[in-house]
């Protein structure tokens, strides 16, 4: 069975630490959003490849979820002090050699596909991972009091302190869908859309051309990030409003009507199970905090298995 | 007095430490090779400006005399632990910084002069510091084996194993002097060339367009990187020969020929000073040895004085 993930970053990496236990890793290909890629001191920085690369490869923070273990600051404590760069986003030493390995490519002209294979043969990644585009694809965020910014520096810059009036993701009506996720969507016997932001994470790579057209015609399951309804973890519930949806697991699930087949929502969201089934979509009620890999991996047998029985 | 030094890198620095305690550091200008500039994991390394740099800027490696003061490798491990990089030229981290803070800045089209000043600002150097061009030039070194390479590459990478069959200066001829340089050697009342290689460091600013015949007309005074008819540091022995001169403090000065008016030798080498008198140079003996910051700093007088009493 070929197997489709569409992910973001720290919910989705966590939960294909489940999903490769029960698909088959060598058939599995995960399209990760790249909207929120950034461009510091110069680096090409792509935060949800990376989170997505060292979870599964094995040298994520393990408390933080994101950036690496063992990190040190050398560099960016220069970088302030000496040279009084923007301090906003803190690089990290080992994820410096990310960004400085991706950036050199990426000048010499190979495309962020073939940058991203090779960062991920580096850290023996058992799955392909692809941008789902090569093209450059920024998520903007209008705030509340009228300025447009990076979503960086929204969401990390000024932790997401201001309210959110719209979004766009400027440069996607002339992106194109990276060649290996079209491929894989192509051959996908399912999809699974990890439990990610369904506005800046998700909901960024349905907009690139050809995804949602692909998307109606395979089986896809998908995993609520919502959880009694609230979010898990970052900023949904800044977002989804001004995407004009509910901040709950039904919905989420509404974001993705037209070729959503299955959503697994949590026990606490149970009373949303009947409102997400009248629409025509299957649903799984299980435990969605992924507190361990058994959990995880029961997450994920469970979000296959509505589909592919 | 307004007085101008041509610099390399280490020998260069540590004699500037002297030198601006003898001329006023506000009306110098060191204009620094930028022959040995090399681009590493899609970094722009200006060896000779940083070392210059780091030395007056009180960052130094002490006992190495290039590279950072408590430097840490961690972004240097994971590029070749992790990534495969090449590993033959390693650069700290703190020391890192300062390349992504210029490669940052060059591709943002700020001119390397721009770049230098805005460095040396942040280190607060005492006194001007340009690169000779703000354009492309590279130092090529063609062995006796018959194989061409970057000077870097000989120097650094094979530990200057090989002959040297002859260098050249790759883009020279397009070059333009930096504007600041420019400017600092027409009003410029004495010119120092410190105590640098005189084939890969000094000539090397000679060879840029408009140098020389700036000199001409300028009092010139050097100061012999030659110790007793040997190298103090680096691979003058090796590359004179190329350039079909004499490894001795006489050797250096008749590259010198045409615009040098006094040069500065080591007591070890006073058996040459008749010699170099013979061809119209005034000629200063002392120890060239900078042990102390005392003895650099006599040196640097004993250089001034020999032309301005």
């Amino acid at each position: 069975m070929n197997v489709v993930a569409l992910a973001g970053g720290i919910g989705a990496a966590r939960f294909l630490r489940g999903l490769v236990q029960v698909v088959d890793p060598a058939r599995l290909t995960v399209i990760a959003n790249t909207g929120d890629d950034i461009t510091l001191h110069g680096l090409h920085v792509s935060p949800d490849l990376d989170t997505i690369t060292y979870t599964l490869g094995g040298g994520i923070h393990p408390e933080q979820g994101w950036g690496r273990a063992d990190e040190h600051f050398t560099v960016a404590t220069e970088l302030r002090g000496r040279y009084g760069a923007p301090d906003w986003f803190t690089l990290g030493d080992r994820d410096l050699a990310t960004h400085l390995i991706r950036t050199e490519m990426l000048r010499d002209g190979v495309s962020l596909s073939d940058v991203t294979g090779r960062i991920a043969d580096a850290w023996e990644l058992p799955f392909t991972l692809v941008p789902m585009t090569d093209d450059p694809v920024r998520t903007i965020i209008e705030t509340d009091d009228d300025r447009r910014m990076h979503f960086q520096e929204w969401w990390v810059g000024e932790q997401a302190a201001s309210g959110v009036a719209g979004l766009f993701l400027d440069g996607v009506a002339d992106a194109t869908l990276a060649p290996g996720a079209a491929t894989a969507l192509e051959h996908a016997d399912l999809v699974v859309l990890c439990p990610s932001n369904p506005v800046v994470s998700i909901g960024t790579i349905l907009q690139v051309p050809g995804v949602r057209h692909r998307l109606r015609d395979r089986p896809v399951v998908g995993v609520s990030p919502i959880v009694g309804g609230r979010v898990v973890r970052g900023m949904a519930d800044k977002l989804l409003p001004a995407v004009g949806a509910e901040v709950s697991a039904a919905g989420v699930a509404a974001l993705y009507r037209g070729f959503l087949d299955g959503w697994v929502i949590d026990t606490a969201d149970s009373g949303d199970a009947q409102r997400i089934r009248d629409t025509g979509v299957s649903v799984g009620v299980t435990d969605t905090i992924m507190s361990s890999i058994d959990v995880t991996t029961a997450l994920a047998r469970t979000a296959v298995e509505l589909l592919v029985p």
